[in-house]
């Protein structure tokens, strides 16, 4: 990244972030099910038929993986992101299937300065995955570590 | 599938299952997070040593994908899964660096009947991946859901 988009100052509790619209392709979801779940509803239309899922399938992994691309174009990309400890939260709430078009957002649940590392805050998120009719396929609660922005003294420190 | 190894009434709790061993290339840290989590220190070497994560580090979601497989492997495979609802937690722990062999193990925590699908259980596992020096890089605890055996009495009605 060139420029730093946002720093942990920016997260603010209920600062929502869209997602931009993508479409899961059959061969997407065949393609990251041969690699990762290999189960038939995520391989095979016939066998996703005739499972409860009513058609081929995405992992829900694949999903998971999705909104993290969508996570990351939305405000991940130039910010001051440190990563993620994990998820508190990860629910797969309807099926995916091959053509559904993927949207949604992420909001800010909270945001604190952590007690270890002061130059770091600890921002928790949820984020909800929809489908073209606005169903809600996929929600996550995480925690997202930002960078604070440099202080004046800091840059002084430095400079 | 040609045989079912295991049905619901296998997952009694406490049983055990190990994961096959696997190593991830930095190629393949590098596939995946190309697609889904482009960060720098998940696709570049010299980014992933200036980061907190130590070297170039699979993105969470890569090695959540991994368990999947090793999963799949360990026990999904010829059973009866019907799918997964979604995640209680899912920790990452330590970074999966390239070139480290991930293992590990999940057991089963509990195991009930489904109140509005009879033919249907529901299962509670606990995931645990490893790295080659014993450590433990992500956790997780997630719900699978099988269906039971046929009844005598269901082979009868359709035999």
């Amino acid at each position: 990244m060139d420029v730093t988009r946002y720093t942990f100052e920016d997260f603010t509790p209920g600062r929502r972030f869209d997602f931009v619209e993508r479409t899961l392709t059959a061969d997407e979801i065949i393609a990251f099910a041969t690699e990762f779940d290999p189960q038939p509803m995520h391989l095979d239309e016939e066998a996703g038929r005739a499972s409860i899922l009513g058609g081929l399938a995405a992992s829900g992994w694949h999903t998971s993986a999705v909104m993290m691309r969508m996570l990351y174009e939305a405000y991940i990309n130039g910010s001051t992101s440190e990563g993620s400890p994990g998820v508190d939260l990860m629910e797969w709430k309807r099926p995916v299937l091959a053509g559904d078009t993927l949207g949604g957002h992420c909001v800010v649940l909270d945001a604190r300065a952590s007690r270890s590392r002061p130059e770091i805050g600890i921002v928790r998120f949820r984020a909800e995955v929809t489908n073209q009719r606005g169903e809600i396929v996929a929600v996550s609660e995480y925690i997202n570590m930002m960078r604070l922005a440099p202080s004046e003294g800091a840059a002084h420190a430095h400079g």
